[in-house]
């Protein structure tokens, strides 16, 4: 999927909300764990409610590996459910890869041809030539860790690098790799404040913000610092929405919060005049 | 397993040997491709072949997720293979994971649990609390990228922080995580001088140390810098050994392969009075 094919979403829908998939067997309502695939059930019933409202959807493949054979199964399922029903849906593979080039060429094929995402996140710790290999395929993204949501961040990311911190070195260098066009970029919702600084130095990126709802980041800061002239951002939910209600009526209550969320999105996108 | 069983196979074997699997349809011969289970009988000959000589397996996760739902299967398989037939040996899901506590709990689940490996490789960039769920298992260890064989490590991994550069910067900090005792390191062979002043600052740990062979890295550079009192080092290599030979004598080649590595580790062993 292009950018552009993103951005007309954004408008169509007055949302620039992604909707996080960390399905939980633990955590989904428990009339549904007796069925054949839970999991895919699960994420099949929030995307239902859901799709209206939001313009990408966030499989965290943690949340699939961890079931091992029969995650995966669930997750192939729920891309050929995402891809048939909802191709104009930007999906993202939550996967923070990278290695060397031969490996991250695999990774890349992974998540691009065998899965069909159309963006993978990934780890910048191993520089250029572990992140290119993602950035060769036309009309895909590569969504790099910049600035991350949780305590860890400031441990390295933080750190200062001459008059830099390691993050901006991060940004700044990946702009001169080959098919740099290709490149998201990953900001906490809880850094909401360096989303001015970030968005100085890369004013017409996409950038993915996860961190609202369950922890603790706010949509107006994220919106006000960091959208640009046409958007530019994507808000991720995950649990705020796909656990809003631990009944049967799960997906209603996904569905509702979505559309809180979404109708939040509309003013600020019209107090920018994007829409 | 603990280090101490690791240590005992290093002295038994003569051996700090690892051989990597990245099994790869185009390249595993052609004779094969055309059994139902390509890849893990590609693999189970090569662990036949070498295990004699190797104290350690790194299956390259890239390579089985590349295949999608078979790949998985044939993951499982070899897993199943080694802690069945070889239950002494190391095994390392060569994964470079780590993501937000929650998350990277699930990684943890996913290699530790489901698919029982002694190891996973993570990645640092996203700080303490992203690597720390995978410390939390007694007797599993998690080996964080240090500074990389590839050329992109110089990007960001040697970047000054005042006084240090930023993989020394991760080293020391994560000395003062929780378990850090499971902490191993994982440093470029092609980074073998750097050996000397890592092995200042961490004297006690393992470090795992792919890049020798087809990366280009030297053995002996290697263990003259960063062997230390009861050996502390696994030296990784994969291409050089699993495509020794292209012909349906592929496992007596990697066999072979892998015999002369080991006799050159057991003079680098025996001069250092380890054995």
């Amino acid at each position: 999927m292009t950018q552009a094919n993103l951005l007309e979403q954004v408008k169509a829908k007055k949302s620039f909300l992604c909707v996080g998939l960390d399905a939980d067997r633990d955590r989904i309502p428990k009339d549904l764990i007796a069925e054949p695939d839970a999991i895919f059930t699960f994420c099949k019933r929030i995307i239902e409610a859901t799709a209206p409202f939001c313009v990408a959807y966030k499989p965290n493949i943690a949340f699939f590996e961890a079931y091992g054979l029969e995650g995966w199964k669930s997750l192939e399922k729920v891309m050929d459910f995402l891809n048939i029903n909802h191709p104009e849906i930007f999906t993202i593979a939550d996967a923070k890869r990278a290695d060397i080039g031969n490996t991250s060429k695999r990774y890349a094929k992974a998540y691009f041809e065998q899965l069909a995402f159309d963006s993978v996140t990934i780890a910048p710790y191993m520089g250029k030539d572990s992140v290119e290999p993602f950035l060769e395929y036309e009309d895909k993204h590569a969504i790099m860790l910049a600035l991350t949501s949780n305590v860890g961040a400031s441990d390295f990311q933080l750190l200062k690098t001459g008059d830099k911190s390691l993050y901006e070195e991060v940004i700044e260098k990946s702009r001169n790799w080959k098919n740099a066009n290709r490149l998201m970029y990953v900001v906490g919702a809880t850094k909401a404040k360096a989303l001015k600084n970030i968005r100085t130095l890369i004013p017409d990126s996409f950038l993915l913000i996860p961190g609202v709802g369950a922890q603790g980041g706010s949509l107006e800061e994220v919106a006000v610092n960091g959208l640009n002239d046409v958007c530019g951002l994507l808000v991720n939910s995950s649990r705020g929405i796909i656990y809003a209600s631990s009944g049967a009526d799960f997906d209603k209550a996904a569905g509702r919060v979505a559309k809180e969320l979404q109708e939040q999105m509309a003013f600020y996108l019209e107090q920018k005049g994007i829409i």
